[in-house]
């Protein structure tokens, strides 16, 4: 069976303060999403992070943002493109000084929040996220939906991609993404999310919000880490995952 | 004689704002301190700044400081060691990835307006400047006061340090700079920043703002392009230069 | 004849940063559209702004703005109502204490640039626009586009609206702005500005980019300070509306 | 016996990130020191606090600080007193529209972090708060320690001044605060820090860390709501001191 990689965003704090329970979650994961200061993020925080994260042998990828403190990257922003890029390649460079210092690297690259969910549709932008990658150098691996704008224009530039599924939330009959807004959007039962990332390792499909079986392909499996026992669940779906005789490994 | 270094801050707009004619002192300067972000300087301007310094050949410097764009880096911080050693790491990270896509590379540190002037007298303040030059990795020189706290915690972890004068400045009987506060801190007669540079790089030394002579080494002078008429200011001192025989060119 | 009101954006800078002419339009227009620290504006600029408008007898309004200094709110961002409704009420809040203490008071508030825009036809962002200023109390007038969602919150909430026109813009043949990015978007001749603005005062017309004459109501028309002979420009647009028996003052 | 105030920092999350307790803590205080945007606090947050506080008859305060998001306005800053001015104004207006819209108003400044432990002994940077409280407006009390320099310029400025005293911080011999970075300057047993408590309120004096009693004059008692428990210890201080037969009511 493939291997199946967990990624989970760390280092989402600011100055004082904390939301990840950053030391937990790097124990359970293999890819670590680490926020470069736009959306959240400091650079002592960045720093921390590279260190433990190169120690446990846990990848680091930059989780790049819209330039959003005040609304945690959460909000769609009509940046344009040129700028955009600029802001992607910015970050990148941010997190790689502190992934160089600590001995590892920046290995891939993952869009949070609103900009995760704008270049899943809006092609400009997601070829300004590429670009900005792309700018970067490092021909790095872009972590996405698969069929998003954003994977294919990663496509188009060369850059490997990466496709992500999320045991925790619902999926459309289409196989894409229940929006957050809407009733039943996130799965909350523990049990649940961990039997969907099962299925999603081993069958590559899932049971969509309105009762049909959808294929969901994914090389890495997103986990939460942004509530409390986010990181107990985190460590189940890798249990679970193992025992059911899934290697759990970062993406080559 | 000892060629001289010509350095000038650029990149210091911030979005819609702009305050150094970068294109103009790019013509005159050998060394563009870019400023990264955390008192002036936003990505598209910085990557802006680094592919025509790469085009002319002039070098980038990481023009490092304190957070704080309100105050535009001239308040004094009381930053924490450890927080302000990273916060130097990461502008540098930042500008770096942008210094080497123009196909150039970030050769150089000099801390920008209060943490420039803290680090005079600041040993542990100094010391963390020091230790987020070391985490970034490089070696890279550190451009400053002579006899700085800066220079001596450089020197002591063996970072290279390069001598740095001002002709626009009044300098103390001690070979220091007047406070900006005090009475003819600044020297505003272009005639007289002119006659000034050409002393300071030819005989090493300057007239002490009390009448004596004073002894001021540099191997860079800073000149300032925050002003109307600060380019052709530049370019006369640069050509002033030239015509006393000192070579103007970039330090090692 | 109306009397016509002339606005302008002040205040627009941000720390070391100077972006207005503010002095020179604040002896030519009748009102002045504060920035508030969101888009630009920093507590000093403010005070001085309003300090001298009460001297002046200029009025105070309340520019309000996404919170986006980088992006000097030119760029439209998904902020949920409810947050967007108490940004709103924090700036005129801002604003007002800086007023009172100069001894006049924030008068009018007008949404900036990508809010501006986004409320012509976002009912959404409308009535959080409105909330916002009910909040704040006083029931404030609105200045707007008229038939704009924003003017319609506005009306149903009760609050006064106030029409405006650009003179400098050119309008399409149903009335509404020409968007910035098609050609032909902003009138850059002087002349025609000044024309524009007797025939909007005086004949509430205007020729659209087409060539269709276009029935254009406004009690205050904007004149625009970021751009050099801004003030030169709308003292102009002054004296040819009082030639025209126009007479310029405020809107009640 | 005099009654004893009992005064808590809150609204010291920012978007996406939470602090205190505030509604705990709103169940126990008579003074909240509502955190205005420059070290903490966003609008939405000011807002709820402001109704909560109304609703329940909890006295609403300004907590200034400097602008210093990224350290929490613990780091102190040499901001030149007008601007600093300036800044304490804004902050006070962004709040009192908040208040008022709740029903209720600012009825007194607190200065926050390292603004507080400046202006003990900064007289340039005490004046500059006071006037900024000044221009804001309605006299407002100013919270702080008694013999700071703070105080002295709010007396010498016609404002009335709050002393206030820190049952979980530790004295020294001259009645002054031992620095947080000394050992012992907090005081972590619960137990103490409620006996602590009644002694400063009945017998205005406490034992400092070297042994001596020491008097401490207050007013009011500020418990600290940035810690797990930090509810219930502020609960048992206020039981503590209601069986001491010491009631528990705002300044006038």
């Amino acid at each position: 069976m493939t291997p199946m990689d967990l990624n989970a965003d760390l280092g989402e704090g600011f100055g004082r303060w904390r939301l990840t329970d950053d030391d937990a979650l790097l124990s359970v994961v293999t890819s670590a999403n680490v926020a470069c200061g736009f959306h959240a993020g400091d650079p002592s925080t960045m720093r921390w992070v590279c260190e433990r994260a190169a120690e446990r042998g846990v990848r680091v990828g930059a989780q790049v943002s819209y330039r959003d403190l005040a609304g945690f990257g959460r909000r769609a922003m009509d940046v344009p493109p040129d700028e955009l890029a600029d802001e992607i390649t910015y970050q990148i460079g941010a997190l790689r000084v502190f992934a160089r210092a600590a001995g590892t690297d920046v290995t891939y690259v993952k869009p949070h929040g609103a900009l995760y969910n704008r270049v899943v549709t809006d092609a400009e932008q997601a070829e300004a996220v590429v670009n900005g990658v792309l700018r970067a150098g490092g021909a790095l691996p872009v972590l996405g939906l698969p069929g998003s704008r954003l994977h294919e224009a990663a496509g188009r530039a060369g850059l490997p991609v990466v496709a992500e599924a999320f045991a925790d939330r619902a999926y459309t009959a289409r196989g894409t993404l229940v929006p957050r807004r809407d009733a039943g959007a996130v799965v909350h039962d523990a049990d649940a999310v961990v039997a969907r990332s099962v299925r999603i390792a081993r069958d590559a499909d899932v049971t969509a919000l309105t009762g049909e079986d959808v294929a969901v392909r994914a090389r890495s499996l997103c986990v939460h880490g942004d509530t409390p026992g986010a990181a107990l669940l985190a460590r189940r779906v890798r249990e679970a995952l193992e025992t059911a005789g899934i290697a759990v490994e970062a993406f080559a």
